[in-house]
């Protein structure tokens, strides 16, 4: 996979690409990171990327051009690797080939964009070539919106100084899907939203420490009471904390009569 | 303000924390950002910081000893610090006087924790002290939830590799809310969950871009037609995108009739 990041401020990148998951994914040569500044796109000798808004009002707004320059550049460099790599492979083949790439998914990081979730991640780990375009205190000519990106991504419902973070967020979450990332060892850990439900809390040694202990249970090697216990407090977390998860998630007759119980005693 | 992260990862938050508002905020003396390594409080010579779950299952879980060491160690020096201000404020002003440095929140990043929300980035902009612990791929010892932390926040329901950059996020939030970080020509923009709508479209030069032209409105000089035009775009976008949003907003009653004959023509 190739991601590319569009953003006034490339060296907030650097520290995060190059560290524990995101970095090792690279080296694998699973996915390859570029973050690029679009300012190199301004086509004016100030660099200017934004512009003050027609109609009045604060803040600035970023220009169309310098932001659909930088995308068709990339694009087309996609287009030109794709066709070496379609003439290698029919040159090979003896048989002449179309170019079977993906077009790439532009994707605009903006606060009215939808609400990211693992679905969203699970459907982005499918794609070949993802496009981030960061804005950062200013808004986005609506041209940007209407004629050149494929999605509108938001993080949550909280202000930024910019996309950038929040397209970290999106990158991480993807690439740790895709196949060859996360070891088995890694792999099972922290799925809270792969099941539907909150986890289950965890403990690991001392077994006491300063005189809070570890359930008994963890301890008595029973494994099938172990499980029921765990998913119990999976589905007790959930109904305390995230009630709302609940009504997505498949549960048992019995799961059911219960958690409906713990409601009418609380 | 003071902020302590504690993380395998520090090196993740050097490129942000140095960076646009989160660096022009450190340079002005408005917050001191701080990521600290809590392996060095390890307490073990192989510097082991997690363990093998009680009870069986995949993944390893965050030990509690490093974790609450490396916090009491900040909770003592923002003790002394306080101690030693107070101190020299009471020589100052010849009158003793007791230290009134509020306790720091103790902030648990974790895909359990409560969503984070704008209104939360405001509650934790008026705090003076915030330590961050931020899980790698481990789950954490419960007795870390249970007995030391005062809040758990997630930025969202997807799965990421580590808390690192939920905890940038929610960081970046707040930091930016606190009084001189931004300035005037700034605070303006992308402010959508501050008036709780999605924000109107933005236009700038040029008036046509590739034959898509500027609305004529906005071109118009009449600042009352538009501005009752962007209220109106405000909520046509927040109705189709995020009806949810809508629910907790203030309208008028002309506002509500309208919006109910958009519904019925869609």
């Amino acid at each position: 996979m190739k991601v590319d990041v569009l953003t006034l401020f490339p060296e907030m990148f650097h520290g995060v690409f190059g560290t524990s998951i995101l970095g090792k994914a690279q080296a694998k040569g699973i996915v390859s990171l570029n973050a690029l500044n679009f300012r190199e796109y301004a086509g004016n000798k100030h660099g200017q990327v934004d512009d003050m808004p027609y109609g009045g009002g604060g803040g600035m707004v970023l220009k169309p051009e310098p932001i659909f320059a930088a995308v068709e550049d990339l694009l087309n460099e996609a287009e030109q690797d794709a066709q070496s790599t379609a003439a290698a492979k029919s040159a090979d083949e003896t048989q002449p080939e179309a170019s079977s790439a993906k077009q790439p998914r532009i994707i605009l990081m903006c606060p009215q964009g939808e609400t990211f979730t693992q679905k969203k991640a699970e459907e982005l780990s499918k794609e070949e070539h993802l496009i981030f375009i960061c804005g950062h205190y200013e808004g986005y000519d609506e041209r940007i919106r209407e004629h050149l990106v494929t999605d509108e991504i938001s993080t949550g419902d909280y202000v930024l100084t910019g996309g950038e973070l929040p397209a970290m967020v999106v990158i991480d979450s993807v690439v740790r899907l895709l196949p060859g990332v996360l070891g088995n060892e890694t792999s099972a850990v922290t799925d809270s939203f792969s099941t539907g439900l909150l986890e289950y809390p965890h403990y690991t040694r001392p077994a006491e420490f300063r005189g809070h202990k570890v359930p008994d249970i963890l301890l008595s090697g029973h494994h099938k009471n172990i499980d029921a216990w765990r998913r119990e407090q999976s589905l007790l977390r959930t109904l305390t904390r995230r009630p709302d998860l609940l009504e997505q998630v498949e549960l048992t007759k019995k799961e059911k009569v219960w958690l409906d119980q713990v409601k009418r005693h609380e």
